[in-house]
Order: C-alpha cells, then sequence, then structure tokens
C-alpha cells in the first residue's frame, strides 16, 4: 500500500511546519488536516503548472474539477513544530481526467504521508465530462514554471 | 473505482445536514470536509462496537491506532442543506489492524461518497505494531450495540 | 467580561458532543472550533427564526449578510465526549444589523463559552449596507418557529 | 467597533495567500477562518517573542495557556488569491494574563480584519491562574526577536 516515491521529476510545492492546533490530542497530526494538506497541495502545483491561478482559471473556463478519488497512505506519524516539504508531480494523464501525486517529507528526508488525488474536467453548465483543455494540459505535462 | 456499498450488513452512524460554511466557492462540500466526515464516522462506528467511547478505551490501554490508509471515492457533489445518512462497516479485520468502510447516501437514496479506512494497532510507548485487543475485535466482529 | 446569561428566553439550538479530532494536544476543544460552533449556530438559529434555510434566502433576496464582530468569551474548558447544550437568542435589533448570541452549557449546567456576533446586511450587486428585510426581521423577533 | 491599527510598533508575523477552500459560497473567506488566522498568529507571534516554540515552553513548564477571549472586527471582505499580510503586537501585559492584537492589512494597505485574544496562564496541575513566567513577560515586552 505504500507508495515508492522514487520519481526524479518529483516538484517542490512547500515548506510547512505542522501547528499545535493541527493536532490531536495524541499530539499527532490530525488525519483530516493531512487531506487539506494534500488538497491544497495539489491546487498549489496546479496553478504552478498553469501559470495562473488555478481556480480562476477553471471558473472563467466554466468548468469545474471535481475531486473523484482520493487515496493517502500514512507513513510516519507528525508532531508540532515538525517541518515538512511537500512535493507534487503528475502521476497520470488521461483525456477527461488526471491524477496528481502529493508527498510530504520529514526534516530527514523520510517520507510522512504520500496522497494521490484524481479530478475530472465537468462542464459547469453542461454537468458532462469533458476533454482537459489544451493548454491546462500542456501546462500540467511540462510541469510548474520557475517564478 | 466506485465502491459497490451493496452490504446488507451496513451499519447506520448518523444523518448530517451539509454546512454553508463546509462548501466552497465553487457551492460544492470541499473535499478535505469530506475525509473529515469518514474519520469523525469511523470513530462514532468504532466507539458504538465498542459500546464506550473508542478514544478513551484506547488511551487507557496505552494503545494508539494510527490511520495507515484513507481511500475515499466521490460520487456525487453534496451542497448545502443537503442531508446525507452516514452507514459504516467492517470491511476487514486483520490481527493488527482493520479496515472501516464508511458512505454516505444522498435522500434519494443514492451513494455520494464512499470510503475506507485502516488502522493499525500501535502501542503507545512501545511504538510497535500490537494484536487488536480481544473485546475490541469481537465488538467490531460484533457490529454497533444498540443503544 | 463574562457574558451573563440570565435570558429566560434563549432559544436551544442543538445538543453536540465535542469530537476527539476537535481538540488539540492539551486535550482541549481548540479555540477556531469553538468560534466555528458559534458562527455555525448562529446559522442555524437564524434558519429556524427564519423557517426556511438563511442561506438561501439571502441569495434569493441578492443580499449578503457578513459579520461584522464577533466576540467570545472562554469560560470553562471543554474537552472530547463532553456533552454541551448550545442556545442562542437576539441581543439587539438595529436597521441594518443585528447581534445574535450563542452559548453553550455543559452537562452540569454551566457556561462553557458564550459569543455575539453582528452581521450587517449588504447588497450582493450594490454592495451598499441595507435594511433587514422585513419578513426577516419578523422573523428575528419572534423567534425560532417550532418544528 | 473598528480597532485602529495605528501602532509604531506593530510586529510582522507572516504573508498568508487565501485559499479556495477557506471560502464560502459566497466566496468569501469564511468568519471561523479568520479566527483560525488570528490564533495562530498570535502562537507564532509568541513564539517569536519568547524566541522557541511557544506550546513546548509552556508544556515543560507544566503551564497552560488558555484563550479568555476572543474579539474580532472584520473590516473588508477576503476572498481566494488574496494576499494579506499579517501584524501582531502586545497590547496589554498584566500579572496573570496579556492581550495580543492581530491585524490583517490588504494588498493596498487597508485593515481586512482585527482581532485581540487574551490568553490567561493556569497551571496545568493546580488548574490555578498564576503568574506569567518572568523570562516569557520579558520577551512578550520586547517583541519579536530577529531571525
Amino acid at each position: 500500500m505504500v507508495s515508492q516515491d522514487t520519481s526524479a521529476a518529483r516538484h517542490f510545492v512547500e515548506k510547512r511546519t505542522i501547528l499545535f492546533g493541527e493536532c490531536d490530542p495524541a499530539g499527532i497530526l490530525y488525519t483530516p488536516r493531512i487531506c487539506e494538506y494534500i488538497v491544497e497541495g495539489a491546487l498549489r502545483f496546479l496553478s504552478a503548472c498553469l501559470g495562473e491561478p488555478f481556480e480562476r482559471y477553471m471558473f472563467a473556463k466554466d468548468l469545474t474539477l471535481p475531486a473523484r478519488n482520493l487515496t493517502v497512505d500514512f507513513l510516519r506519524p507528525l508532531t508540532w513544530d515538525d517541518e515538512i516539504e511537500i512535493r507534487a508531480g503528475l502521476l497520470e494523464m488521461r483525456t477527461h481526467s488526471y491524477t496528481v501525486q502529493i508527498s510530504a517529507f520529514d526534516a530527514s528526508g523520510n517520507a510522512a504521508f504520500s496522497g494521490r488525488i484524481t479530478q475530472v474536467c465537468v462542464g459547469h453548465k453542461s454537468r458532462r465530462v469533458e476533454a482537459v483543455p489544451d493548454n491546462f494540459r500542456a501546462g500540467l505535462l511540462q510541469g510548474p514554471q520557475p517564478d
């Protein structure tokens, strides 16, 4: 069930320090917060690939990109003040959907969690599955733009 | 990827009304909130099987039950004021871990999302994997106690 | 700074059990979660006064009701599995705004926290302050409708 | 009710970009999230004044610092992709408690929200109010340490 994260093409997303209030009474980063990190990390990655804010682009195209599946493996517990590095990469590109992988590494370089989110392209009004727009597809395949 | 939810043994957990503040600017229940529903639903199910609050039982036994994997399929979008019914069931029992399935059904009886969470039994001090305690195992296999 | 809650006209909103994941590593209900309880409780109270879902009513009227001020006194710490009763009441009605008070009581009947939220009526397009609509004002002054 | 933020001694805490998922279906940063920003901002400010992580310091001293009051004025709505600067400062120092002010400014330099949080020093075991420790008091009065 462990996601091996051996890709050389893994892209930096952000550094993050686990906050006190994100941990539960056992002192561990609460599971739903990890899902939030993954969803937020994927959105940042998509914006970086697109070269502009992802959600506004989608609204302007009259598209929505609902999540279809989210899978997370929790590999090592994290606690407050831990510093992690979150990396993302495109795992699979399809006609109407794609899968992004998001992994977090602790200060020793060990994977703490690794998740995959699949989003499907759906017309806002039509409510039908549509092809991923060409320039977004090209951006995803090329990876994040340098700042 | 769709989780068929045909089990006759699926147990009721709770009814829930989607809140305005749980939805994103697209008007849809935000993905990380669904993960929160699943984790909270699993904890309620475990407490109901055990016949007492799950987390306090684990603290008293000096055990922790960290999540090992969470998988969610998002089947239909939900929006605020939608009423859902959340059901849970034991999917698999192993020596040191178990998997609980949590599904949500909308007012028409259609599955809106379906997730599975796997938790591993780990000693709080030993930090080693341990067998699931016998009475907790028995409670899980038997299902929720009537109130 | 303590809000005395002596009003006989205080209305029931809901019972709630504090969840494990809502507490911080000190084992105490995390402060921002209390703010969430208050905002959600106020929305439920407003819907109950109006006799229909508050946010949809506002959208239909092309109005927004942004919060102008939120004040909370934290009187007793709450921890997981604690059961609280949340009560709400109208504290003050003005032409363009109103203030709702939300208080939580523990199983012994002691106030655990007490907050006040003030919302202002603003036109969605005009972005100008407007008068609170008459039927909403009447509903607020009359209090929650019986189910 | 507006908090004037004219202090020259206001300290930088962090820059933050409002996330899509932090906004509600009206497209506005959801009120409880602002409370979370304030509580998290205060914790960061306290750590910066102390020169070490605040919560771990408190745990080591066997102290807790529960919030006693939180007050927020919401001055301008914020939406996703908005960049804000959060600044903090000590508003008042007392024997057993203190009040921190946290304000957020938008890209034009206008205050978007301004909050004050009061925390009281309480012994973890004694559950009694205690004096704020001397070195923490000195750190707070001196302000954040340079990195």
